[in-house]
């Protein structure tokens, strides 16, 4: 059984086994960069940060797991989720705890079960299965573990060997918190990233207010899409200063296109109005990532897209609880023809590098391998979402590197709300590479040597690379 | 070749072979439950029946089959398959034997070869390769086996151990044989299901008379929408009170949108008079999906769903021989868009389930996955068709289970015309479960004891409780 | 590390392994048959031929590799890829290639990386891997063997066990240097195919004077739609004397559909105009594969389409440098109803093959697999371009051959510019295809005595029958 643990993930076959072993070996230690993701500042701007409790934790900010206790009939009040009303859910964080506990058979098979698993383990010291009996005295552990000061973020941030965590923020975010954490003097780096999205979707529900917003910390006071286009680059500018290093967007689909200024400028008058249509939203997304990535060949922003995701698809679970509760479904996506008005501008800047991310694997081998192996300012992001998995991963290295290499990729990110679940993400991907890796060595595509220094650009500098964060 | 046999379908690797064996122990000789198929109530209403010779049951019904055999230049007539016109076609069974056994190195590494294979042995006893040479000795051994008592449909039922059988039946059926298996006082349970594709899809031939033969059945004088929408209750009454617990619908694509009454009624009565045109069988089909939905909220008949083919693509075979002639062509599904105008109403309902199947395997992790990882009402039904196979089987364990988890799956059904290939089929399913799972445990990610759940479940439980045949 | 050399791309599985092993044995001396490649005929045409250095043999002309070294920031100028402008682009070989070296691992995990390092090794006898530091002694012992007898072009031929070499031919071309081949009294057999691509695609750049060209070389005046037909016929006609058995159509999508003659002709008149637009393009390119398909029901020659790339995707590449320099991507495919039209007329004719080339996987098992398992007149080309790699042909074989088996597939071709190449690529296939079978084997799919007459299938007779190339 411990050996099962130490060798998780890896190949059966005793030969590729022991070659991953060793290749993981090299690279189990090494720090984590993690330049994409969604951790939360404040835990880090505060020195005597509560995390409150193991629901709070684990459950409440994890859309992965209350997604499937809902799709088995829970109520996402019965899980102690918030709604926009403020009306009554349930508070008792044990009674919470005891359904998750009764159904988390549910899980079985999937990347949440290990995530949870690797990290009360490897984390928390717990290495017990998660089951009914047991769900009050893992609350317990839990909580105890959580109100000691060996948990406090930063002291976690340090533990986990962190190099550089990126979060990612608003356009309009004043970034108080990243702030906090500079002038406190705290030794861990924690850079902001530009996502402009509120402001770039003109049918995001309170876009004038966002657009007011962005006059306000911008200081430039936005009326027409010039002044827009102004105060964008002024708030770029002043990520940068606090550190950022990379930008991000996202968008249902890959579409680009070249809008006159005339026309930008009429869209976005109807935006302000809340007149824009849907045909509206789609030409000025296509227009804006192409002057976003004007921008980053400007001022030297890594540039992130995000496709496919038809964000909060039940209606239902968006009106009484928001955005991001589990409601979001893959879509298929197409990039060869989309994307080509943005390369046949910028594809060939050498001072500008724009990471693909998307939910539709289909485009791994046929679009995006291809994409990535021949334009010079493209990468390839590491499988996202859903496909941050053991499985996603395999496809992804099955699909890509044959054509893309892995020099074309973005390395790795975790992408994660749930900050004690770094480590045991970096470590499944380290796995998986390692394994991958192995697999290359025994079939002969590879040798040792050559998987070694691989295992280490994958698990380390290939992502530190591409978002520039070598400093 | 003995071990080969026993541990057919399990991994090469030692370690994982012998967990799957394990697994496979614990779920080989559970009872089957068949909740979607095409047998022929016939077979199973007659204490008496005469299965006619071995080409009658191998061959003429199986379109897996001729299917291959016309792709390499054999004609259907050559292969006794009736004419429409009633034109003259091979009648010698024992020619018509010898020409498939000639041609059986066609099926290598297909399925149907190992159906055949498994079937002949496990079910006939007859352990012997199918060739040229040996062709008319197998067809007098299985010819020998097929007229024993100890053949007849009701006795395999029982040795197959087959807890419930659910056939598909037109909604205009009356059920004749399902009310006469039951008047006999047999001890099978034997269900029919509801098909009402022939009155749903307003382009099928004879839609008038089909209408017309619904008035008669149900009583009711079909002359316009709403009386067409009384008719079609009364009949899902009728199914349920002989033993139905589900619906089946299939359609080219997985559209739906709600009509008005008024829309409906109009497209209803071209179709009447012969008029209706594509677009209006799309968008009647797609409003009566949700229909069909809200009926199923309603009588509480769980709804089924195939998605994806397209029918009769070749005309030749289909004006010389008519339809389910092995010439039906997947085509690529979206269901993210397309399904949602009914999620929207009732895809948060407890006490509905929609079980989706189709032919687009790209669906699985971009878009089914994620739907039924949602919505309380969803569930995916098993690979179907042409994924009903190894690696069929594979690709959906790894790309629907890490995001939906096992239990938003329907578990296994055979979906098969042809009876006696009923256990093979389920014992390739409970192997290709125990390998899988197998696999989960020695990489893992699930330990033994969780495995051995999840192989019942997929077996057994699953389809037990996804259609509600716990009685 | 030699048994590693010996057993590459197999298994790692001992049990796999030895039965991939024993498969292989099988075929690995088999002749080579080569029914589609771009191998220049000068090579073969001339008994002296001058291969240049190194980089004239392995960089230059392969555009896997100078894509993968463009998309890290190196210009193709750098490489030595004549501009169309004639302007200067880097000339010393041994620089370009110390640049190459320098960034070979760039490839690591790629199929060019096994190609080269296999041909280098089995072909040129240099086992070492390639490394800056080694650049340079590498180019000598390259260049030493190029200038020795034993690699003259024909020569190889011989040593490679080349049964038959089929070129790419323009359908305008004078096969000039096919004549000399066959005038020169060499054994070799090598054979033109007829691709009439830049007469055909009407946006093709210099449409009207390519239609001259036709004119001149068919003697045939085509001055309306008729005669381009009866031109196109003729020159069909040539290069079946010349020892054709095959033509072969470019198209970014597989639509078909029948124009009338009085709109083919309207098309053709504005083309030669230069005014066709991309709707022309389409209807004529769909209307003109149903017409060459009765050309081939006519005179028998094979017809193979490739269909799906987004040629010259990059215009400034395109501009710079021309055509075929790596900057071509695949779209995604449908081929259930765009192919129906052609089916409808010629898919039962069993004197006409058409062998589908795609490059979007998805439609292997959704589309492609269920055609050529019903239509008698198709056969699907092995796994083309991005995908004729290791993976690319397990993803073939798992989701092409159970519904199609390996006898609706047209085998092997290597579809290489690469003539040094070729053993390698057949013997990655073959490889590939051992192990394939030897895990249908273990996992008690196929007996080992079928196992070995499928490998000698794929790696041999379907490629030899499928193009009619028994003479």
């Amino acid at each position: 059984m411990t050996q099962l643990i130490e060798e998780r993930y890896f190949s059966s076959d005793p030969g590729q086994r022991q070659v991953a072993r060793s290749l993981y070996e090299g690279v189990k230690d090494l720090p984590l960069v993690c330049p994409h993701g969604h951790v939360d500042p404040r835990l880090l701007a505060n020195e005597n940060y509560d995390w409150g409790t193991p629901v709070d934790l684990l459950i409440i900010p994890d859309h992965y797991i209350f997604r499937m206790l809902y799709s088995q009939g829970i109520e996402l009040d019965a899980l102690g989720i918030s709604r926009k009303d403020g009306g009554a859910v349930e508070q008792d964080h044990r009674k919470i705890w005891q359904t998750v506990c009764d159904h988390w058979y549910l899980f079985r098979g999937t990347p949440s079960s290990v995530w949870v698993r690797d990290s009360l383990r490897d984390i928390f010291g717990i290495d017990e299965k998660i089951t009914s009996e047991n769900a009050q005295s893992l609350y317990d552990a839990i909580d105890a573990k959580l109100h000691s000061s060996e948990f406090q973020p930063r002291e976690l941030f340090h533990r986990f060997k962190i190099e550089v965590l990126a979060t990612t923020d608003a356009a309009t975010d004043t970034l108080e918190y990243h702030q906090k954490i500079r002038a406190s003097g705290w030794s861990g780096r924690v850079v902001p990233t530009f996502r402009p999205d509120a402001v770039v979707n003109v049918l995001m529900e309170g876009y004038a207010q966002n657009i007011q917003r962005l006059s306000e910390v911008s200081g430039i006071d936005v009326t027409d899409y010039r002044s827009y286009i102004a105060a964008l680059e002024q708030r770029r500018r002043f990520f940068k200063e606090m550190g950022a290093t990379a930008t991000d967007h996202a968008a249902p689909i890959a579409y680009t296109g070249q809008l006159s200024e005339r026309e930008a400028e009429s869209i976005f008058q109807r935006a302000l109005k809340g007149d824009a249509s849907a045909e509206d939203a789609r030409l000025f997304t296509g227009h804006m990532l192409i002057e976003l990535a004007r921008m980053s060949v400007d001022d030297g922003l890594i540039m992130q897209t995000h496709i496919g995701s038809y964000r909060d698809h039940n209606p239902f679970i968006f009106e009484r609880f928001g955005r991001d509760m589990g409601a979001d479904i893959p879509t298929a996506s197409e990039f060869t023809h989309n994307l080509k008005p943005l390369l046949d501008r910028f594809g060939r800047e050498k001072n500008f590098t724009l990471i693909l991310f998307n939910l539709d694997e289909t485009v791994y081998s046929r679009e995006l391998a291809p994409l990535a192996g021949h334009y010079p300012a493209l990468r390839l992001g590491p499988p996202w979402w859903f496909y941050d998995s053991l499985n996603g991963m395999r496809r992804y290295f099955e699909n890509v590197v044959e054509t893309a290499g892995i020099y074309n990729t973005a390395g790795f990110n975790d992408d994660t709300r749930a900050y004690p679940s770094i480590p045991a993400r970096h470590d499944l991907w380290r796995r998986a590479c390692a394994d991958w890796l192995a697999g290359l060595v025994v079939h002969g595509v590879v040798d040792e040597d050559d998987a070694h220094e691989m295992a280490v650009d994958m698990a380390y500098r290939l992502a530190k690379q591409t978002y520039k964060l070598e400093q």
